[in-house]
């Protein structure tokens, strides 16, 4: 008797074909077709399990943010308790930067995704809506670090949230194209993280905060 | 005698048409064939102009920086005189906001450019070059609007450059997927530039800077 393939990891392994093509060839290498090839099976199986290119990218995505949260709560999970909001700010946000491979290949779908989106309402309601949960998790980060006093309470946590999040998605673009390592790109971060820190609580973020 | 077409001008009109595309149907929307049909003229004829896609793209980035270079110099010459640097930077800035159609297209251009140059060596080098000189004229502006007072003396001009720039390219992400609209991008860069000003110089520079 075969041995039954299952749907998710059917799709799972479409979606590492999609990603290994992105990593080889970047965001224009991507057909349905060439999915099919990648992965050695037929184009009319592929179209099984996606439409278009359009679902085939949305579930490359989803995917990707599933890797992306389980990557970041194992990396919460070694912070020493009790963890300070704002360190678990920097975890999530240095989570987003293309430092390995892996990274390197959800950032370039992310941007396969936003390309596509401009030109697709459906799709670009779903890109936002992941933004949004996104920009609400840094909010309420935002919040929860100026309650324990180590963010300054004057700042606007909404227009602190999109500060980090553009500065990050720049950061991305940077090492993407080689125009920063990741070690400077974090210290960009750091450098404009440390001047949210409350002023009676800077010394001692600075010197409890993993730097590295 | 039929009319001789000039070389830059036959060029110009084939950016147009590219960008006419890109308008219509985003930055996918994009190849020598569909170019051609869009300005009327045979393949070969644009295959004449540019050998390629990526030609044709490094063609229509360099017309828009001039452009934009151009409307930078326009809207800088309506500065009231005596000029402050913290001024002109807002003004470079919000200039690569995509606040209207023209700018919009624009962004796509060089969102398409970014991602074509992820997976190309010599269109990246030249892609690094023109982001250099952004970086390098904030850099300089920055550092004149600490010389003038008007920005904080402690802040690293390398480094906020970086921030800058990057806010500014997340913003106009957003713009162009209807996450935020022009005014709330603008509201945000405010509030960040506010926080570089000079303490002594925060009033003054809140009432005289032009805030729409």
């Amino acid at each position: 008797m075969p041995r039954r393939v299952d749907h998710e990891e059917r799709r799972r392994q479409l979606a590492e074909a999609l990603w290994r093509l992105v990593r080889r060839g970047g965001v224009e290498a991507v057909s349905l077709s060439l999915v099919a090839a990648e992965a050695q099976v037929s184009k009319g199986l592929v179209q099984h399990y996606f439409k278009s290119r359009d679902q085939m990218l949305v579930f490359a995505i989803e995917y990707a943010n599933e890797r992306m949260r389980e990557r970041m709560e194992r990396r919460l999970a070694e912070v020493a308790e009790p963890a300070s909001p704002r360190h678990v700010l920097r975890v999530m946000l240095t989570e987003l930067l293309p430092e390995d491979e892996d990274r390197r290949t959800e950032s370039m779908v992310g941007i396969a995704f936003f390309v596509t989106a401009l030109n697709d309402a459906g799709l670009a309601a779903y890109f936002r809506a992941g933004y949004d949960e996104l920009i609400q998790a840094t909010i309420a980060q935002l919040r929860a670090a100026q309650e324990a006093g180590e963010v300054r309470a004057d700042l606007d946590p909404h227009h602190e949230a999109d500060i980090l999040l553009s500065l990050v998605y720049g950061l991305n673009s940077h090492i993407l194209l080689g125009q920063q390592k990741p070690a400077t790109a974090l210290a960009v971060l750091d450098y404009h993280l440390d001047r949210l820190a409350a002023e009676t609580d800077a010394r001692a973020v600075l010197t409890t905060n993993e730097r590295s």
